[in-house]
């Protein structure tokens, strides 16, 4: 995909090992591709200096690498054998705040406790509002900072039935890693929305929202952690190896749903969610995507030259490798090729030209190989278009190479609706299926294509089914507006920050 | 004074001005003395494009003038015609955590409040820990976090009555800027420990807590805050010329108790607090010192050369005028004369060397004026002795010079306890009083000195009150033990921070 | 490739535009990947408020988009129609002093002089220990100092008299770009040893290392710089649209000697370069590798699964599927895969783990894609093998996948010898040829690989030629030993660096 | 003074000390006041890793105290038992360029060289403009860099002669320390025009501007560098006790020619300079003043309340207590008194205000203590008057307490020439006493004040000679015309710059 969905986070936790800081910062990093303006530690020390139990902590904006550029952070401060860390997207206007970078920490009766979310609740407007009437201070904008508060103000004693407590209160799509001063804690809703996974390395328990994270430092995956699960990880556990499991009710009149999306974009082709290999699943939608559309029955000029098969670096490359041995494989000539070549240097800073150079920044990006597209039929598989924008100046820099055709697959259905469980989509309007009436003729004309393809929900719910056998349902409201919980959300968020 | 207590803060608010922000920053750079490890200021602002109050903030670590270096700031943010300030000095350790920065800011269920707070509160301890039992979180470990937590906690509607309602709750030392989207509310502790005036500059009103902020922006002295006064600014007060007051009740068994310290050290002496001109208070106890302890009384050599008085510039100038122009009024052969030069360049990143060269911290602060000091009895007048070492090391560069005899006097009695209002001593122990068992003979000795005189606790309350017509009393505890309001603080500040 | 040789340098030049400036950081941006560490743009302006000509410089460490990252800098600062700019990749030691940084300026007697240069003089060391005998200050520790000082003290008056005066001083590898008042001057060595093209946007003129950077800003590509050649860009060549040329003596015994590690690795796959697309001859290197070693002439199992052959991305992408592709020409079962994903986040900043964790760089920056890898024979395809450090570790990683084998082929020679042109390879014995003797049993089995296979220096030459049709040789010397010109370079380079 | 010439620069060498670039970082904090742009070590060392000599440098733009702010400079960069160092002061323009500040150093033929330089040449701009005629490039637009290229060209191969054979070259003022791989060489310009002191501390030798550098680190002052003295310092000098000497030929037609500034003005009134304690002149100054302008010949009310005398401090400090002495042992009633308040938080970064407050940039920097200053006649001593604003301010500001008359005097006359040795004045139209036709009446007027009285030209050097027995003459050109050497410089200083 061109214009990205902001990704929205990347937890991770681990427990009983030497080097919990330092594997949490790889992790992180593997992780990076779910956040990129802020990162934080967290992790459990006894300080026998002090006597009592410490959670020393570490946050700024920035990238995993740059947050965590002095090696003596990890020696000096970030002690302790149990960590967790967070990787986070922030809307406009939140990254000013440095309140809002996670993990959370706060010292509760029982004792400390730190916690890092991944999601988006669905019914915080309305705690929210309730809490300032009563004279709740609140720090950040997050959601998170409700699930902290309800398990601050609950009434029992246990930290685990203090966070059941909580989270029963709550509705939407989260994912947590919480930290207590003896337990490492991973939860799930019960829809099961994002990924979260359990591992392990020697000793050591690990949770993360993408496997990649375990590839890193050489964990091994463990299974998922499950819909609605409450994971508790402590010393008992290293002793028998096993964790054990709280369940939270279901919310009411839904079963699992988790984000399709994670599937066509944002988790990296490497790690395995929902229980199955990214890239496998990836591919597979590759290849519905050639069942549904192949190449011959849009393709104008038979008997030409090779038409050639060309992803969108790096995320659709897997899709479009599908695509094309799919094809193959159904006898319709063609070949997989390397046709735009993105550069590694690309970042925030970037200064834009003005009106006459407006595709610039996606030439920094971006680069034609001439050669691979010249006086050939040239087919783009891209993950999805969203706003259209870097769609069109592509098929700009690609139409420069003489092409004698392009056409444009998109391996998701078009992009039409928000989503309120935590991705954060441009407004309605914005989406280039809307501008257009979601008329496929009018976008392919928008984009200045021969044709465009889009899967359907149907084939892309077919090609997850296909590839994970899970016993697991998903969520595509963004394609088809259907919300598996209900919203309560609206405006207003940012109206009770302390600082 | 050459082992400073830590100064607390220093409070600055202004209401119905056009250049408000700017103001502010003019007023905190005055009172920059009072708190030199991060600034802040909020604005009230009614925000046309959201159609709602807001608090424009801008607060960091460091100076004023670095905190605030972009003119931009005032422009784009920090809009609106009302303001409040705060410097803050924050003991090791907190210092790194940016949450204590203030003004903190809360948007309550009546509206956005910002707050400002110099001094201690001597219950919270117990307040902290029962709010923790009922669930709340904290984000600081700032005893002015407690005050906001109370305010909107309050089940009052008013915000005076809410404001009133939380500090019938606590008790203790303490002055309050609070910003409310439509008042500038100023509080004194019914003890009046912390000075607090209030001032005008065309149809603006101010306040501070010294009246050098004043001065700097050429607004007129009208009063003092009185202690225990709330007193309410908003558009009424400017239409009418007069603020509203409230007033709290007295805390039980006591009266009014102003820190002497503020006369002895603290404020600077173009300053005017609990309603007298420190300059005229400071230059009075010079000469009661004179008086207690005139030059003829411990100068060994009689009829020798000249006798020098020495101040240490700049924090006991005026003292030393004092002192030295008594002892001449008294028919005292001696003369005032800056034998001490101090380096302007001297800052916190300063390299210290070795063992060898331990005083070198010193010599880079101050140097003598060998001229000056050679072959003369030298008489250094210091406003106070805290822990020691400075004073030791000016003795050391001092005799270098050769003088014929040092005598060392303090226009203070000797600190032997801790305060518990919001000034940061060592530890009693460290004291160089208590460290030679409060005998001024082994304390001359260790500080090498020839004679050490200390102003009786009796002879600085009188000198004040011979200056200050006020009818106010002061507390004297760091002297004597006499502590006006009882006292349940302790350990355990840090240990509920939400980060 | 995956134990990179020091990238050298990108550089840039424009003349008679209006966006000069700002088209030369769209122009080093596309060039980043030729240098890291520093990045510097020089404008000629007559500044009317002087009264003559000027260049304004702006230049420091860091990417083009972190050094350029103030939109003002190109309204306020780089004025004028002509600019020049460059990238650099600075060695160790160096890279701590900004005076090494590039373009270098100077005003001389007939007037201001700007000059960028990438590549590497083989007799720098002769003439600057005759210039430090004759008094002459050095800034830095570059080569293109040396060219600076020889054209500043040339006895003609002619810029391009002073230039050519200069080069005829000078031996081994040199592009050069310089701005005086009125000319942009492009220099090729005599040998052609680095790439430097011709373009034009409308009626501006532009030279660029790799076409890349005419490509970012809709620039078309005329033709290269000739070896030997001095082109000359001034307001005559507008007017004519003839660019002047002068033409520097062949260095002795030598002909034409392009770095054909340009195509193995250097140069972008959607470059032109020497001539021709770098995607074109890099796609025909693979494709001679596959007919010097098919996949079915080291492959153990016949009849298994088929075979992968995945690149390691993005350097030798198209080696791969040129490799691959041939294969199933000559009908060999195998197929293209992405086997490796690349982290687009790494960074210089990453803190290393202990011992225990050596390979952990490595998998920050790749991550293998285990279903594609599991149970298959894997065949590598890398551009080139040098340090071999990273290879090992890829192949760890992919082993741990459980292919049923791993073959490694490089589609270039084995790197053996040092570059005196400009590439900075590890010493010798670093190698990881040099370690095992040439032996290529013994390299594989360090490399932990079924089989290992290097392309000829014959194949590589042939398939080049094969590509590129001109008349054009290339230097082979660091797979060969044959150095085309002689070389006195040595130690020292340091040894008079003005700060 | 209130508006401040630009203090030039400070120097400092040190030889044979375990300390030497501690005591080097010392020595420049305790000469701050003579330049705060920037600051630079170079410390000489044989490292044995590499087997010769090198010269490690630590410089950037900035206070001492910022530059150098990582202990581990010291211990692992800047080794070696001789140090020079260097704070400079640059004109507005100059300080974006880095390659402006000093020490500079360079790799000779015979070794290397690092060297730092207090003044300004003369003629320098025609050997420049001959340097560049012969093809030598510039890096800076400095001096400094003159010197060095003089020193690189000599045919000489002993570093003296080398330094003797620049020299002779130059004309104008300078100090110089200079730092060769086995020596430091101490130089000051045959008029002698700036400070130099050689001290020692234990077997070390230290040279300085100024003895407050010896001071802060133990040192004994010794002698002073003789006018026109080449003072080397090395092994010999260490086991012999003897620095050895040469001296250059007098400036044609000049004998001494101190900057009587320096004791007016820049030296700290703890050091010694050209041999004398510059509080003791300073203070004789303020004698000669009480002289000139007794306090009797300009009061209008005669037996009114007691006059006060205020400095402006802290720099006419010790001439307004000369002043005030000297009246009182003429029998003239008045008191020395702290009539302003100096703010110590005063820094470069201050946000000035609008149109209305104009005088608020004063307004942080100073304020009045109004009951010293009430009712009273007020006599201001400064200690030299230049552009004036400061000066109007401050009057404006006393003038507020009510005051019953202002007297303002100068102890030094009206400065209305430009210096060519290295003071940076403001240009001589915006000297206050040339907008006024040096009509004192008019500029008191235009000051606002009573009266107004300048020390006379002759009363100033009887003044300093009074107090400094030596035969040393001083130069008074800034305020008498009388150029002791001849100048030659003019613009295009920057004209030359390799970047």
């Amino acid at each position: 995909m061109s214009d990205k969905p902001h990704d929205y986070c990347g937890i991770f936790g681990i427990f009983n090992s030497d080097d919990a800081a330092i594997n949490t910062y790889y992790g992180l990093h593997a992780l990076q591709h779910r956040g990129q303006e802020s990162a934080g530690i967290v992790t459990s020390w006894y300080d026998p200096a002090k006597g009592f139990p410490t959670m020393p902590t570490h946050k700024d904006f920035g990238l995993v690498l740059n947050v965590f550029n002095d090696k003596s952070l990890f020696k000096n401060k970030l002690k302790g054998t149990a960590a967790i860390g967070h990787n986070r997207y922030s809307t406009a206007g939140s990254s000013t705040n440095p309140a809002n970078i996670q993990p959370f920490r706060a010292h509760l009766k029982g004792g400390n406790l730190a916690l890092a979310h991944n999601g988006n609740l669905t019914n915080a407007r309305g705690i929210r509002q309730r809490f300032i009437q009563e004279g709740v201070l609140f720090q950040s904008t997050s959601d998170t900072e409700i699930i902290l508060h309800l398990i601050a103000r609950s009434q029992e004693t246990d930290p685990v039935e203090q966070i059941m407590d909580a989270l029963r209160q709550v509705t939407g799509a989260y994912c947590l890693v919480i930290l207590t001063d003896t337990q490492l804690i991973a939860v799930r809703d019960p829809n099961g929305f994002r990924p979260l996974a359990l591992g392990r390395k020697g000793d050591a328990y690990v949770v993360a929202s993408e496997t990649c994270a375990f590839d890193i430092m050489g964990a091994d995956y463990i299974r998922d952690v499950r819909p609605g699960e409450i994971l508790v990880i402590d010393r008992n556990t290293v002793a028998t190896g096993e964790p054990q499991s709280r369940f939270l009710p279901p919310q009411p009149g839904t079963g699992s749903s988790g984000c399709i999306f994670e599937y066509v974009y944002f988790s990296r082709p490497d790690s395995r969610i929902f229980g199955e290999s990214t890239d496998k699943v990836r591919r597979r939608i590759g290849q519905f995507l050639a069942k549904e559309h192949p190449i011959t029955s849009f393709l104008r000029t038979k008997g030409g030259k090779q038409p050639v098969v060309i992803s969108v670096p790096d995320s659709s490359n897997t899709a479009a490798l599908g695509y094309a041995y799919e094809n193959q494989a159904l006898g319709h000539d063609c070949r997989f090729e390397i046709g735009l070549i993105r550069n590694h240097y690309v970042g925030r800073t970037f200064i834009s030209p003005g009106q006459e150079m407006r595709d610039l920044r996606v030439r920094t990006k971006f680069n034609i190989v001439r050669g691979v597209l010249e006086g050939r039929p040239v087919v783009i598989v891209d993950d999805s278009i969203v706003r259209g924008t870097t769609s069109r100046h592509l098929v700009d820099m690609i139409r420069a190479a003489n092409p004698t055709e392009i056409h444009f697959l998109a391996s998701s259905p078009p992009v039409v609706e928000p989503c309120h469980y935590g991705m954060d989509f441009p407004s309605p309007g914005e989406l280039i299926a809307n501008r257009y009436d979601r008329d496929v003729v009018r976008i392919a004309e928008a984009l200045g294509v021969d044709s465009l393809h889009y899967l359907s929900p149907h084939g892309l719910v077919a090609a997850v089914k296909d590839a994970n056998a899970a016993d697991f349902n998903y969520c595509t409201a963004c394609f088809t507006g259907d919300y598996p919980v209900p919203v309560t959300t609206g405006v207003g968020k940012e109206e009770n920050e302390l600082s």
